[in-house]
């Protein structure tokens, strides 16, 4: 992955983060889920936007940034954020940045820090602290079973030739 | 979080386990995604199964963990997957583990491990890396600006009554 540091507009970051912000603000009192809002952009236009929709639509994965990023790629028609933004009003959890890595855009831009989320009762320092725990260490129970086909699926990937890799 | 142990039913795990590699194996020729499935199981019931549709439906957040944590919840009718199984033919990424110890199921069982995955070309060691780390050392730039509003997300939802905790 490209370590390319880009040129920061800070009057279009402003712009884009309190966008991020005023639909975070927005979201409390539709009751589909919490504060947090996000906005994708690319070549300085809003490709997509994305607030929290956890309680709403029960769905713990519906988080704004997984919801602006999964409607960003709709949208290109793409699985990948190439040249994107990804502005979030608060500083994204473990789940989001792992979908914001496999998205690759070129940058993040967030407002809150996990630490301001934590004081109103968004806590996500715990999920952080687990993952680089190895699994006998982590609090929910995690067990591997070594089936004797646990790596038929992987076969019959290197030899499928049609394969789209990502 | 408790920390619970649960008694490990090593026939039913491996029936499960089974059958998320089943699915991961046969989505390979489907041309919708990558070789994981996964499937979420309470009372000893199936309750959803997931493949990896990333390629197939340009989403980079559907990895088989994160379509059977969906479903799941969506035929639960909750956020939360109490009690629940999860068994996914690969170790989960760090977003899927992020999407996890949101929707706290009570265990995870997997079958091949992440080193399996980077064989076959599915590394995520790369992201398993990147997570600890300050955002200053991360490789994809992330810049923190605290906008003048930044916390007014936080405050609406403190003073806000009628919110659901998640």
């Amino acid at each position: 992955m490209a370590n390319k540091k880009y040129q920061v507009n800070m009057n279009n970051h402003e712009k884009f983060l309190k966008e991020a912000i005023r639909l975070a603000k927005e979201n409390v009192k539709t009751c589909q889920g919490g504060p947090f809002g996000a906005v994708v952009v690319k070549d300085d236009k809003v490709i997509s936007t994305g607030v929290n929709k956890v309680t709403g639509t029960n769905d713990p994965t519906a988080h704004a940034e997984v919801v602006a990023i999964r409607e960003a790629c709709k949208k290109l028609g793409s699985f990948q954020l190439d040249d994107c933004i990804i502005y979030a009003s608060c500083e994204p959890c473990p789940m989001c940045l792992g979908a914001i890595y496999w998205a690759r855009p070129k940058m993040i831009v967030f407002a809150a820090s996990n630490g301001d989320a934590a004081k109103a009762g968004f806590d996500d320092s715990f999920i952080y602290k687990e993952i680089p725990l190895s699994i006998d260490k982590r609090s929910i129970q995690t067990i591997n079973i070594k089936t004797e086909n646990y790596n038929a699926p992987f076969e019959e990937w290197i030899k499928f030739e049609n394969k789209v890799d990502y």
